[in-house]
């Protein structure tokens, strides 16, 4: 029987360097020695992990004129392309003795819809229980990148609906994954400095948590 | 100050003359006494009742290949159309002392995903509460008919996604519209005969509802 794979989750603001730090542990964790043989490697990323989530992520975050969703909705539309993630792509991976690497999960929806958007926190644990029928990450990377910094890396590039925000908006946001990352199951990572200096930090602290949850 | 408008919902099982009949109400209502003076009537659809909702409907009704949502999603699209629906349209218009004539609602949830697909009706109900924020029908009119006749009279039609499900699932449906209906604020109309004999029946239902909820 094969064991069951392992779920990996990079979270943070806009900006804070996700999804190269992502790419690289690809490329990385396959030769880390963490991974036992024959067992594949998924990357992913929330919302859009899916065909119809990848239609959700279009309507989430570059909705046409007119098609902006209200906070409610919102927070009901990134449980539905988490659902269909879990369902479709990371359980039956993780089952068959994958692993899963996930740019966002359940943290960004705490952190950008409960501390953001200040909705009921216990509302949004609720609709979290109902989309992952409580999957939950190995473990929660927090990529911890000051807000002022993240949106300076960002400077001009477009910004999505999210994105366009603002700075207080991403305060609460990285205030949020900071109260999160003290939670079990996540791992603080500090996100300043080059590209390789923060690959080393996060490679570092996969090897250390592999330790403990061999 | 305008008087708060009344939401009216017609519920039932496709194939029971639904749309159809609300085409008539639609005619029927701003000339028959029961709405004040210079209150609008919105008549509006679920699921697809805002701009959003729309591509919503589609994906929920016809899915592109691949991209059928499982059940756990479909509850949460259905949530999010209906919250965008009550916050964007619905709920500005009641308050602006309108009457809304809406083709299904949180019953149609009720039936279709609780009853139907077997979903835990104390979760549909959180869902709902998240989704309408406590907003419910002034009354809920159910168009009963048999699934057999109804399957009978959309012969021919081409069946979207939900309706394909066939008549066993058509029948669960059913049996949770008559059990809804026996609740306060709902009325059953029997939806057997001609159009014309249905909307007779609806009218009377809805001028004795009036004369109780004026």
């Amino acid at each position: 029987m094969t064991a069951r794979g392992k779920f990996l989750v990079l979270e943070g603001i806009d900006g804070c360097g996700k999804s190269t730090q992502l790419r690289h542990l690809a490329t990385w964790l396959p030769s880390s020695g963490l991974m036992p043989p024959g067992a594949g490697l998924i990357c992913s990323r929330e919302p859009g992990g899916t065909a119809l989530g990848l239609a959700l992520r279009q309507l989430l975050l570059h909705p046409p004129e007119g098609l902006a969703p209200h906070s409610r909705t919102e927070l009901l539309l990134y449980a539905a392309d988490r659902a269909q993630h879990v369902q479709q792509c990371i359980e039956p991976a993780l089952a068959a003795g994958n692993w899963v690497l996930c740019d966002r999960f359940s943290g960004s929806t705490a952190a950008y819809q409960g501390y953001g958007r200040g909705l009921d926190q216990a509302l949004i644990d609720q609709l979290e229980q109902l989309a992952t029928a409580g999957l939950r990450p190995d473990l929660c990377l927090w990529l911890a990148l000051d807000p002022l910094e993240a949106a300076q890396r960002r400077a001009g590039e477009r910004a999505d609906r999210i994105e366009a925000e603002g700075l207080a908006f991403l305060g609460r946001v990285h205030a949020g994954f900071s109260a999160l990352a003290k939670r079990p199951g996540w791992q603080q990572v500090c996100g300043q400095g080059a590209v390789d200096q923060v690959q080393a930090r996060l490679q570092a602290c996969l090897q250390q948590w592999f330790v403990q949850n061999p």
